[in-house]
């Protein structure tokens, strides 16, 4: 983009096309209410539509922007109310905003020097959450501890697991066949994202135990002790446990202050996922979530989950960075620079896997101002207090039943006719269009999963969807 | 962002502060050539200015963008015409406006049915960038390959070692201490990724083998293959081969042909690397970088740096995507659904770590269309022209002397009085602010390089910033 070169679209243009976009975005918002929440289309419909050669001269914008009728049709609105599927991706006008204006200044964030402003912002509002959120002060800059942006909790994990790993190892985790026994622990209720990292370190899902959970689907202290001694009987070396505050399948809240005097007593690295739960303790009522974290040497949420920041924004947090830029630190010439050298300043490419890295801390930057700590509070408030609400409505019916404890915005329940007319139901319901729910397997059960945690979702939306469900269980009967 | 809700921003507010913030990024444009390149502060500069503790109330949208006036001297200016150092990320309006609407729509593309049109477009774009670029057509989505985008090259080559680990290892790179034993090779100039990502799969720094360069900084394939036959006499098993095509010091190509017969002799994975040079494919006259690429069994480029698709967006083919799936696959309970069990779609959650995935092949396929093939083409040459004029322009002045040859649109050259005085001089063009350059060494010696890729660079920028080297090197004398 510039004044005057002519491939290239020029200022004036952009103004113009950039003003039709946002327009655009509006009127989505607007209407995304009229969509069916759930994408209709069939494998290929979309593919089918679109030109089997690219063009050869270009196409003005307007004709571009006419295009994105072809795509619509193959959306899945996760921003709709009605989307109530997995966990929320819940963003929000100043997140929208904020993640153009990084995208506009066009930055490359991987040393502190390639633009300071992105390291520093990034580490500030790291800082300014542990606060917000009542974390362990270890996980500020000021201390040995640190924060930084991930894409994903797989990716936060990944690096949780890769930081153990070579803090086990010294470093030489590939020799005398160190990686095959290494061992990592974490309930059969977590998220796969643990197992995945397992496989990609190398350690294998061999070397992976899966512990049990109770009756409300949290990790067995118990069952993870005896575990332990059983591996270090058999000469291998446990290095990671993973505990999760909010597990994906049903929001189970693993016992981490139990967890954390294990893994403490054995010397194991604990990192804690809390990828949806974690922005339940900007609210003093709700830092239950946060009993345990004493112990842990990693942790990780999502803003892009439940913090109205737009996908991708997953804060990992460390306790020992030097740990962690330990494992993930290599310096060619071409990347030097005397910045760098001195040690004043954090290089954040050395803080996960890729060597690129995206502004991203300017839309978190902009969500905290815009709405304030206030402003988010009420945000989480409003959606416990929605799924109270939601869950009397479906305890005072008797053809389903709550197979889960909602210690969040997640209610898992079912039909009574059991496991075939539950998935019957699920699917009717997201075949509509008019909402869309998930499913998971507990105790072998067909589950529904109602996710709240939308920006626009209302009590009336919830109302709405429930008395439809209920509908639509009498019409299969 | 809704009509009503009380603390979100209304979509008639996001309207008017959408256009505001587009003005903004326009008027940036405008002015981009009037900051300092590099940016100017001192460690701590940006921080110092951010209020310690964050907001209890919400600011207005008016104040959140007033802010922006402390975060701009800390940005490196990426976007200026003037920037010539590492690798472009160059960006445009086109690219700028596509992801826009990717995060408007704030879809999560983990599988086919979370949003049918972001997996489908991501691969038929794919398919017509082989097209466009004269890859094999193994890569293409209708033969047993296929094309994913990752964040970052940093990932790509990660994902092709990985593939390549649990290929080697039939699934079992854990066990009887195989990982110890895997080894991989790349040249002593390849990008320092790859030795994280042999860091990271558990292959470890000691099995990592640098092959050395000849004259030109291209790998010598002899001291491949006599390495390789020196780890299969001591036991060990070669598994992965990265060959770079514009390598990050020098834009050195490695040749590709003779690498990957070798791969195939010995049965190793090869991964080729061409995150910068490979745009210059949509050239026929530069195809030679293709050479070989029918030996690679995984090849990656960003359209992020020499492409006009903003950060990031880096491009990862492989020519059996089973076996990447089968690397990168874990399906829990709650990620199965009915199109995915029926295998007639792709979910690309198993084509990469992440599980989330931003709808990044919109801003792709909008710049295909905005500019057309004969636009990019007309692009990549407008680059390859200008760097042959300030190449002749380096040559004519016998106080500089170019070290490597510039096959591509990176010249590396230092001034005749040696490494201090060429260090000296680079320090000095930073911060004058004119221009931003980095250096690296080859043969020991302190190299600038002149990287030219940025939207907006025109000869008239090379001459200016040509003649301040020139004249600062002799004010400095």
């Amino acid at each position: 983009m510039n004044k005057s070169k002519k491939i290239h679209m020029k200022t004036e243009e952009f103004r113009k096309q950039g003003h039709k976009v946002i327009d655009w975005i509006a009127d989505y918002y607007d209407h995304v209410e009229e969509y069916p929440v759930l994408s209709q289309v069939k494998p290929g419909d979309i593919r089918s539509q679109l030109p089997d050669e690219p063009p050869i001269k270009g196409k003005s914008h307007d004709e571009i922007i006419e295009d994105m009728n072809i795509i619509m049709p193959g959306i899945t609105h996760w921003q709709s109310p009605n989307f109530h599927a997995f966990f929320p991706c819940a963003t929000s006008g100043p997140a929208i905003l904020g993640d153009l204006i990084s995208t506009g200044l066009g930055v490359n964030g991987m040393s502190w020097e390639t633009s300071p402003a992105c390291t520093e912002l990034e580490t500030h509002v790291l800082d300014w959450l542990v606060d917000m959120m009542a974390l362990p002060k270890k996980f500020k800059s000021n201390s040995k501890g640190g924060g930084v942006i991930q894409d994903t909790a797989s990716s936060s994990s990944l690096v949780a697991l890769l930081t153990a790993r070579e803090k086990a190892s010294n470093g030489k985790s590939n020799e005398n066949g160190a990686n095959g026994k290494f061992i990592a622990y974490t309930s059969s209720q977590a998220h796969s994202s643990i197992e995945k990292a397992v496989k990609i370190a190398g350690i294998g899902k061999k070397n992976m135990r899966m512990i049990n959970v109770d009756e409300h689907f949290s990790m067995k202290p118990s069952h993870l002790r005896q575990l332990i001694e059983q591996d270090l009987k058999d000469g291998l070396k446990p290095i990671f446990v993973c505990a999760t505050v909010g597990t994906t399948s049903s929001t189970a809240l693993d016992p981490v202050n139990e967890i954390g005097k294990i893994c403490k007593e054995y010397d194991i690295w604990l990192h804690v996922d809390a990828a949806m739960a974690g922005p339940a303790a900007l609210c003093e009522e709700y830092r239950f979530i946060n009993e345990g974290l004493d112990y842990a040497d990693s942790y990780n949420f999502n803003p892009h989950k439940w913090m109205l920041t737009n996908f991708d924004c997953s804060i990992f947090y460390v306790a020992d960075r030097s740990q962690l830029i330990n494992t993930m630190s290599i310096l060619p010439e071409y990347l030097k620079n005397k910045t760098s050298d001195s040690e004043s300043v954090f290089d954040l490419r050395d803080w996960g896997i890729p060597l690129g890295r995206r502004f991203r801390s300017l839309k978190l930057w902009q969500v905290i101002n815009y709405y304030g700590i206030s402003g988010l509070q009420q945000f989480i408030r409003d959606h416990m207090k929605m799924t109270k609400t939601l869950r009397l409505w479906i305890e005072s019916n008797k053809d389903f039943e709550i197979v889960a404890p909602t210690p969040l915005t997640l209610i898992c329940f079912r039909h009574i006719n059991g496991n075939a007319f539950t998935e019957r139901l699920l699917t009717r319901i997201n075949e509509s269009g008019k909402a869309y729910l998930t499913h998971t397997k507990l105790n072998d059960q067909f589950i529904i999963r109602f996710s709240i945690g939308q920006t626009s979702t209302t009590i009336e939306h919830l109302k709405k969807t429930w008395d439809y469900i209920v509908k639509t269980s009498r019409e299969i009967i």
